[in-house]
């Protein structure tokens, strides 16, 4: 087993309107709190705000890509939904392995932090990395 | 609490190659098993496969627009990804409510089923719906 | 028939730029009004503005969706273009029955305002509801 | 006025998948005629249909691209639809003038056809061309 505990891997993307739009069209998530600015700028959060899955998202794009990267698989994903990603905010999602299960599987803490520091997205991914 | 355990809402729609790339785009995740095909012809699965988060935003369409519906917040959301989904399956995404939790928040069991009945993705999630 | 007059659906949705740009990319209808913001800010528009038929997808949305839904079939659709839709925009497409037509088909008052209230498109849909 | 009857225009597209997806996403029109392969599948059209409004879109496209041109403003257009459009069809939509109105407004035939010749989509447009 090439991982261990404390391996790292992060991914860094601003969310723009059109990743929120294409995300509602993709998945037919049509919920106005995405799509419908004068209905949400008089709600609590003040504005229009991106779906979490997007945010979990990211979190698939560095396992899948970064760490353990292709050829992962991927087995089950926790996710909490701690604070609203508005449009233009800078979304970090970062992975780090905290257990290797029968030296076969990886626990993996995922969090995804906006340009502040706050923790938007929080939870934990199982995967089957990928071999030597 | 107009909701009760059994409450349940469901979207369908096959998935393409277009919704695959278009999400590989918008979170980064460029994993070869989505956009190489060449790649993925030789492996088990025998060509690209759809993000496991394509799915899980299946269930947010139906959580954020038909069962609670509009206004729902989304707290937790657990996915085990149990089979792969290919370009051109037909995916139904189903959430049923099954616990209302102090009266206040729904546990809701989402699954997604291909086009066989196979279930590709299932898990839970919690959430808090809008008020009456 | 299940449907009467006055049962209304409606779909609300703030026009971004990229549904502005992607329309135009599906249609191939590159108008200036569409994509060219230097010579559109000179114009009495003050701006790049959205596809007549952006608005006109609206209606269909409601018509497909929510009223009558799914399993309709579109026989006809009148629309005329009132006031310019910009950038940013928020729309709300509404249909209204106000006809049965032989207990068959519907007629259908389609009408898209703006977040002012300002009609910008009206005109009339006939359709073939699902059966019950 | 530049223009007089007879004065035609038009645009050829293929239509594929993504066009159909992309229009759904933009829309909101999530209709499982367009999104639903193995519900359409069964039905009489045999397979996943094109959005109506997307080939009026062609039909805009030549409105404000090619005759009359960048500039026109357009009024009113009604459309029939005759006959469902799959994925994979090659739609030409064609603009003719039939009527030039106290010297300043057009009414233009506008007629969508498919790689067949049947006619998908008739209807009639009233625009005011640009000045010359």
């Amino acid at each position: 087993m090439r991982f261990q505990v404390g391996d790292k891997g992060s991914f860094t993307k601003t969310v723009s309107e059109s990743d929120v739009y294409l995300f509602a069209g993709i998945t037919g998530d049509m919920n106005p709190a995405h799509i419908n600015e004068v209905a949400m700028k008089e709600s609590r959060f003040g504005g229009r705000i991106a779906h979490g899955m997007l945010s979990a998202g990211f979190i698939s794009a560095v396992l899948g890509m970064k760490m353990p990267g292709p050829g992962t698989i991927y087995l089950r994903q926790t996710v909490n939904f701690l604070a609203p990603v508005h449009i233009g905010d800078t979304i970090t999602a970062t992975c780090e392995v905290v257990d290797v299960i029968d030296g076969k599987r990886l626990r993996i803490r995922t969090t995804c932090t906006n340009q502040d520091g706050t923790v938007v997205v929080d939870g934990e991914a199982l995967v089957l990395p990928p071999k030597e």
